[in-house]
């Protein structure tokens, strides 16, 4: 059977120039970038020049790149280390209400230790108003943290207008930016952001390696307290073979992702266009035109996202009911909740996120695929049989 | 030019088996493991095979197995996430004076958030003498963390003990087993710890990759807070081909080890015996019997490390002078401070770490090419020339 995979959201396939960069240091170069002898040295050289790599792809300096092991990680390790270093100065964060379960979590790991946190919440788009974010502010806010742009609706955040904001105000921003960097263009000067959290894994490099852009001078306290890799900010023996595909994989998105995003965003057009033509009842999640290139995301109405899932799985499509690290759960999305759907109508949530090699003929695939797998689990839902009856009236 | 390594302690080498077990998950099965379609499926599966493999080397269950990212991880997830969970019991920490600077800092960090610390001195062998750990302890001490073996002087710690004595006192303990683990016998049940740190490129797998085992009941906040994975204990997407790596170091270990273990300590002893009787004013570090196989460490008088080390790569041999997350610095160790060497004497500190495929050969050419490095070093330096009058007065 022939297999589609549209679930980039949970993880992008490991690009093969990505993955022959990498394979020297598995293979060969097994030093530890610390070590000062011959056999350090191939491996420090490699992780610099992955510093620069990533550092070149969202604009930054390579000294303020520092890798982690996830973007989950980077994610906490801003939350908690900006906050905690600046505790003196105040308990008060603000995030948007549709940020992922690593920021929303490790907030509430800081509510335990005194801080308060504001939720924003974001409009029916899933656009997070920068003058909310404005009003919830107060004198004791240590800092801001929105997303550049969300994996279960694919909505680009206005995270520039809300850092303009901050920075007049002198509070510290985070974007979690691991949905779009590799992605989108991503720039922390233009962004005007103190820390950026981007992954891997989202643009065809390896699991496991991700990073944390802190502007120079933010202060920010280590999550992992050790040794001194990473300017003492993050302690662990480098995972040089997964910094290594890191950088490889930021080098070749910065040269491709224009043509790459212009590719996807045509068949994610195509496919936003098609779906509630050929089945009634579905509506978009998140913004119309401001959205992620590879991503396009519905609810359907009177089915549950998982049955469907599973359903078009044994059709050989991998697509995802929502976030990965969310999944599991019958539980409706935070982020659809947050943006006004109504419980029901999340549960019918479905994500479909294109990726490099993903053709028109694929997106056919599955428009012809995704009709008949709606209507065989509606026919089972009571639900749909009320609403067919009424509609018959 | 021939090179030989010796720096087991700053890194092993990647074993082949390992790394074919690995290819897989970085080439074809690129999946999420939470993803529940086909994509994800061998992903995960591939994860609790690992976990199995792990807890076997332990005698844990699989379930007692947390994936993380670095032995510094683990670290700072044992001592944070046990000492914040029973904070409200107590906030007092017992570690020993020369535990890996990853707890130290842990511990350091604890003391910001109003944990005081007692780090427990060590004889000159560098051991940790269980009595001393007794006595430190009070009704507020939440957590005990020893070390089972040092990496800086190879001394193998009585943790068994230890551990008898605070499971008497209801207090959990921890142990970094970073430097043991997959290189000597270790069981959780039979040292009765409640948990334990080890990585898997101590062992001859990937960086990037490493687990800490939690008995079943421990009460432990996560690190990196959010998503579902790792029971909801640590998030992140997993390293998937790390932790096969893992999971397939440890395969191996558990039945490689012994014969391993046989072999390098054997050469670990020529090493030992050879090199007093080669060079005068030269001490071993750590316990003569009671210590790591792979492991020959000494403090060479007159001579600072790092220019040994610079020297003899000079000559092809990589060996350290001290941990490699600790490196770098001209400080001397706090291991060899705790253990009651004076400064200067500290600063002479030399490790040979052997690794799989270390041949007597090997070692016998170290013994021929160290000498004259000594020999050359000291003729620069004023207090061996001082040392070499007063001798021959």
């Amino acid at each position: 059977m022939k297999r589609f995979y549209f679930d980039h959201i949970a993880a992008a396939p490991l690009d093969a120039r990505v993955l022959e960069a990498m394979m020297p240091f598995l293979a060969e170069h097994f030093g530890n970038p610390q070590s000062l002898h011959s056999f350090g040295r191939p491996a420090r050289d490699a992780v610099e020049e992955a510093r620069e790599k990533v550092a070149r792809l969202v604009n930054a300096s390579a000294a303020e790149i520092h890798f982690v092991s996830s973007g989950s990680e980077a994610n906490n390790f801003a939350l908690k280390g900006m906050a905690l270093a600046r505790r003196d100065t105040g308990r008060h964060l603000v995030v948007s209400a549709v940020e992922h379960p690593s920021v929303l979590q490790a907030a509430k790991s800081l509510e335990r230790q005194g801080f308060q946190t504001t939720a924003v919440p974001v409009d029916r788009e899933g656009r997070i108003d920068p003058e909310r974010v404005a009003a919830a502010v107060t004198s004791e806010t240590v800092l801001v943290s929105v997303m550049l742009a969300n994996s279960e609706v694919g909505t680009i955040e206005p995270v520039e207008e809300i850092a303009r904001f901050c920075r007049s105000r002198k509070i510290p921003v985070h974007t979690d930016a691991v949905a779009a960097a590799g992605n989108i263009p991503v720039d922390v000067r233009a962004l005007d952001v103190d820390a950026l959290s981007l992954a891997a894994d989202r643009f065809y490099g390896p699991k496991g390696s991700a990073a944390l852009y802190a502007r120079r001078g933010t202060r920010i306290l280590p999550l992992i307290d050790g040794g001194i890799q990473e300017g003492g900010r993050r302690a662990g023996t480098e995972n040089v073979a997964g910094i290594v595909g890191l950088g490889r994989a930021a080098e070749l998105a910065a040269v491709e992702f224009d043509g790459r995003a212009a590719r996807l965003s045509a068949l994610r057009d195509r496919l936003i266009d098609a779906l509630p033509r050929r089945i009634e009842r579905v509506t978009l999640t998140g913004h119309r035109t401001r959205r992620l290139p590879y991503h396009a995301s519905f609810c359907v109405e009177f089915v549950e996202g998982e049955a469907m899932l599973l359903a078009l799985d044994l059709k050989g499509f991998a697509v995802s009911s929502g976030s990965a690290c969310a999944s599991k759960t019958l539980k409706a999305s935070h982020v659809l909740l947050a943006m006004g759907l109504d419980h029901a109508l999340a549960q019918g949530s479905l994500v479909f996120s294109l990726v490099e090699g993903t053709t028109a003929e694929d997106v056919d695939a599955l428009m012809e695929a995704f009709p008949p797998v709606v209507e065989r689990l509606r026919a089972l839902s009571p639900l749909y049989t009320q609403y067919l009856e009424e509609k018959g009236k």
